[in-house]
């Protein structure tokens, strides 16, 4: 079987990825980052998910505090709970480069464990305006592994799968009920309360999916 | 003043490099990396060198041992102090995709600053073989930064400057001495004693190079 690495976040669009990666018969390890977020419930469901399908796990530790704190001194706050404005702003959750940085620890991670492709959750249809979600990222991306690992000069540069970059919420939603991927595991929310807010962007994003695709979302709200 | 980071590991080479933005007038910050290293004398030295210019230095924490585990796990020692291996291994210190890791973070840092470039003291004259020191690969990492970045599609991505590339250890002694560059706060020994080895192999590139440019090198050896 073919190796594979899948960053996964444990959110909805990194399990179906993740699920979808094991469909095509990838010997999958997954690969999640600890870097700054507020809270940790999106790794505690990575984990979940990874007990789930019986896969290895790595966390890496990272911190890109520092980039953040120098984004938020030169721009105000921008709220995340406003009616109207979702997938316009650029949340405050934002990191620079943060794509182009997991893929490349992925990429680290991939040639230690001579592995042949990096599956990434990436999306173009809900959230626009991200540069590292687009194909022709993704494409260049490769491009510099090709010349800047031992792997790619030797002509075996890890593949860049992007399963779901095309897909609408409610897409994604079907696709991981098809294959059975544990949605109830997921975690969608910014905040890091018990349940889910049911309110912020991902919220409200994920629970629009769940309705248009016609299924309950069984993880909890309040 | 343009704005721009400059990879600093506190060796030689890198410190030659900040040396040289600096010359060439940029406002330098550093930035370094505590990514597992087995001491961190270097990251001393680059403390010492931003003190000695007055810089801005951040330290990014990043785990990456879990690479080196899984490429250990498949490959035996190299013993780094044999006669007439130099520069052909690759050493246990290796790391991989660490230069593609350390610049996307710098990529990150770049753009939270709005810097213009982006500094590195990767040189191909002294080690060969790393793919990820070649011009080939500076080039299509910022062909990937270009489509990856939001300032890349507002058509100013950073600029990846190796101004040491091309360069002897001796040439680079030299420019460092030129350019009145702190040479004595830095540190090259793969080994963390109290004073350098003078046997490894990165003391006798830095000891040859101290040599052929007809300077004495100022650190301790013992």
């Amino acid at each position: 079987m073919p190796k594979a690495v899948v960053l996964l976040s444990g959110g909805l669009d990194s399990t179906v990825t993740l699920a979808i990666a094991l469909d095509e018969g990838a010997d999958a390890a997954a690969i999640s980052f600890r870097y700054g977020q507020r809270h940790t419930k999106e790794l505690d469901s990575a984990e979940a998910v990874c007990k789930h399908y019986g896969i290895e796990h790595r966390i890496i530790d990272i911190d890109l505090s520092s980039f953040r704190s120098a984004l938020t001194d030169r721009r105000a706050e921008i709220p995340s709970d406003r009616e109207g404005d979702l997938g316009k702003n650029i949340p405050i959750t934002y990191v620079p480069a943060r794509n182009i940085i997991f893929l490349s620890i992925a990429a680290g991670l991939c040639e230690s464990m001579d592995a042949e492709a990096i599956y990434i959750g990436a999306n173009t249809v809900d959230y626009s305006g991200y540069p590292d979600c687009r194909p022709e990222f993704f494409a260049a991306f490769r491009k510099m592994l090709a010349e800047g690992t031992k792997a790619g000069v030797e002509g075996r540069a890890a593949e860049i799968r992007t399963p779901i970059i095309g897909l609408s919420k409610a897409e994604i939603v079907r696709k991981g009920k098809e294959l059975g991927a544990p949605l109830h595991l997921t975690w969608s929310c910014y905040n890091g309360s018990e349940k889910a807010c049911g309110r912020c962007d991902s919220c409200r994003l994920r629970l629009k999916g769940f309705k248009e695709a016609g299924y309950e979302d069984e993880i909890s709200y309040g």
